[in-house]
């Protein structure tokens, strides 16, 4: 069967994953290192993504700020003294001004050098923790509940765009509690909230669960994860949420009188998803012929293109297209007005422009189709007949109007069904030592997803030793689910009586 | 009369200024030289400012889109070369890692250097003229049409909140065309947009027209902006829309085929509104008791308070007041829900808590209202009667939830209409010549306002002078009113035949 991308998820995934974001105008490389450029396709996901989050956050009680996007070196001296693994990679602001070197080039001003350079954000808990310290002064001031959406930059020598870019749009949310129970609420509270997201908005099932202790935040208490299968088998963390206990409040100075007068110290969260979901939306809704965005996040929802022919007929054919658009527009899914497009622009091939950006509903109307009553519809989610013949229809336009909100309710609840039942297939169970595990994932095939085995949760020196043997065979812990069943086993690592059941695979 | 702040606009207008943000919980310093942190209020009022004109800038065709924030030095030495007046105040980025010095701080890593320093962007010509280059090919890729919203850093030596800050948030539209017409009338287009957005919207009526040629945006053929009065009669330049001519395309080499086969430079535009129209909104609605914010843009437009007094009959008062606001957000004013707040969090003084942060209409509740049937009903446009006490006055619950809507849109006009007075009362005609002016300016008062004055509309070093002896007044030309009537004098810098009319004033 030929395909619309000139490379298959079988041949190569990792070049069809570039395929499908060049194919699709989601994105490309700006010129500058590791910074991508977000395409109106791709950006217009982001706005779906962010309205829906946003939503969600703010009906959860947290409020909207922003905080500057510089922050001052010293900030990461007091972190760097009280968090292990603090992490160095950061762009650093040094001057101020750019003069002409009088050579026909610029360059930084050696006259404006900063006394004190600022570090381009990485994440914005010194900088939010310290403005939490001047709010907080008594348990009346709490809890602390805001969030923010932002760009922040991590230098990353190896980038992939949406996976690993060294900017990146997220939103991150941060909060401050008067006692440690009420903080981990919070924490699973997030966690919830961006597993019911992705599972409902973007239609990719995920697991939620606690990161081991060698995968935590540096200086979390713990860290929960909600994490994706992408259709090579690895796992992709989609979203985090950590429990910061005391540890950055003490840092950052974040004291409050309790009821009986005393100081205590604030217990804090922090937790945050970010573009890398549409890498994520990619590799496990996209195929051989592009993008296939779920409904409740495309864009456009139908995408209707008027098969123009530089005719005299072509104005009415736009009439009657656009008509159509605003009959769609006045309909609603999901509680919100379906949204419709009508491409009259560009000139050729409309068709499989949009079958790889992965619009739900492509109709096409050409005179024909008027003068029958008919609309020509393609479901992105269907895209060939059982002969691999493209599964275009003609519907008359009444019944398509009629059906259209029910049919991409049905698009959104295929794309999370096929992904659901490709999760499922792919997490292996019944593997109880670590030769069980080293022959699954060494047993060949390319996309040997996750196995789900029991184990002691050793911490420390033992742990580090586990996340070593791993490691050799390129695979990480991912999780403990929440949901799991408890265990009854023996640990894979070590024989001992198991505590618990992990999910382990390769990931990005 | 004793009021809400400590400080009038009358006695020192900028402190006052201050007071308002700090008062109203707008912002605060972040402890990063020139950067704020926006708090939830303020960032609530940014977050209605971009929906609404993120609508308008998509009604118009635009699309989002996300570039980098950092932009290769090389980026600046082309600009440099085309441009005159070409800015160099920007954050330099230099490094990409900290170590530790050994001493307990941490310093830039000297072998992470950048080869190419990185600026954070100021604006987004250079990077985005660059993507314009290779999307546009033929002239059926044109238009191109973008918008992106996103923090922009200018080094500023002198700052102040909203008005001028090093790290600001904006969107900045940026299009390419295949005519001059067609771009000239995009530039204007989006000054109508804006226009209409900051009547309609922030009520800040403000005056549209063309900046004179010494107040160009580098590069720039036209610039046009809109000029708001605040009410120390001082302007502000509220948005601004640029016509860029071929200067950008030809530095950026955005180059098409037109439809005889030939290649052609297009026609660029790009226009921006930031985060100083809050300014604008504290300056012209603001007064002696804080902010007063018009319901478009206001987060809440109603806030419950309920009287509580830690008794047994809080929780019934709690309910009685989340019905209210049930009942409120089923309504719509202005084409979207009503947005009602129950504040039940702070624990006192939660009247003029809001009173400060300018909430159109207060309700409190209590449990006499309750057993009355009524709430006590406090108008933020209205505040004080004639004998100069708070004028809050006992309303029936039904009837208020009846007037809900039509109050906030005559609290929303009775702001633009109190604003409009005063820009017209104080913009001065029939003023002939320089020593008019200077006399106009001398006369004291505060509060001169704006003259509008004919000139001969010189150029080059005949303008420069003009520029010269208006900046010894402090003075400076906002712009040539769209709307003004034809000239029919003689220019007051020369004497000589006036060609328009031109507005000047002292500015922010
Ligand atoms: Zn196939
Ligand atoms: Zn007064």
């Amino acid at each position: 069967m030929k395909h619309a991308l000139n490379i298959t998820r079988e041949q190569d995934f990792a070049a069809w994953y570039q395929a499908v974001i060049s194919e699709a105008d989601l994105a490309e490389e700006s010129g500058v290192r590791g910074c991508m450029v977000i395409r109106p396709w791709g950006y217009g996901i982001w706005e779906r993504i962010q309205k829906l989050l946003d939503a969600e956050i703010k009906a959860t009680g947290h409020e909207n700020c922003y905080f500057p996007i510089f922050i001052p070196l010293s900030y990461f001296e007091k972190e760097a003294e009280h968090v292990e693994g603090f992490a160095k990679e950061m762009a650093v602001v040094t001057h101020h001004r750019l003069k002409a070197d009088g050579n026909g080039k610029l360059v930084p001003d050696p006259e404006s050098k900063l006394e004190e350079p600022l570090v381009v954000r990485p994440t914005s808990e010194t900088v939010i923790g310290t403005a939490f310290a001047r709010w907080v002064q008594s348990w009346r001031d709490l809890p602390v509940l805001i969030n923010q959406w932002a760009n922040v930059v991590r230098w990353e020598m190896r980038t992939r765009m949406f996976l690993r870019t060294s900017e990146f749009l997220w939103q991150e949310g941060h909060t401050a509690h008067a006692s440690a129970d009420e903080a981990r609420e919070e924490t699973l509270k997030m966690l919830e909230v961006y597993r019911r997201f992705s599972e409902e908005c973007l239609a990719v099932p995920v697991v939620a669960g606690e990161k081991p202790e060698n995968e935590r935040f540096p200086g979390a208490v713990a860290t929960y994860s909600i994490e994706a299968m992408m259709q090579d088998g690895k796992a992709l963390q989609a979203g985090t949420s950590h429990f910061l206990g005391t540890n950055f409040a003490k840092a950052q100075n974040i004291r409050f009188q309790n009821s009986a007068g005393e100081q205590e110290l604030a217990n804090t969260t922090s937790w945050g998803v970010s573009t890398r979901m549409i890498g994520g939306v990619i590799m496990v809704h996209g195929d051989d012929d592009g993008l296939r965005v779920p409904p409740v996040i495309a864009p456009y929802q139908v995408v209707i293109v008027p098969m123009l022919r530089d005719t005299d007929e072509d104005a009415a054919i736009l009439d009657h297209c656009k008509a159509l658009a605003l009959e769609l527009k006045a309909l609603s899914a999901f509680g919100e007005p379906i949204r419709a497009l009508v491409d009259g622009k560009s000139a050729k091939a409309k068709r499989w422009t949009w079958v790889k950006k992965g619009a739900p509903l492509i109709v096409e109307i050409g005179p024909r189709d008027i003068s029958a009553g008919n609309v020509s519809l393609i479901r992105r989610d269907r895209l060939y007949d059982a002969n691999g013949k493209l599964a275009g229809a003609a519907v008359s336009r009444g019944d398509f109007v009629a059906q259209a909100a029910a049919l991409l309710v049905e698009i959104q609840d295929a794309l999370h069904g096929e992904a659901t039942a490709r999760l499922h297939a792919n997490i292996v169970r019944g593997v109880t030592d670590f030769a069980g595990l080293e022959q699954h994932f060494a047993r060949g095939g390319k996309f040997p997803g996750w196995v789900e085995v029991q184990w002691s949760r050793p911490t420390g020196a033992g742990l580090e030793a586990v996340a070593e043997r791993l490691k050799k065979l390129k695979l990480t812990i991912r999780n403990t689910p929440l949901a799991a069943a408890p265990a009854d086993g023996t640990c894979v690592f070590s024989g001992e009586p198991a505590v618990e059941r992990i999910l382990i695979g390769r990931s990005y």
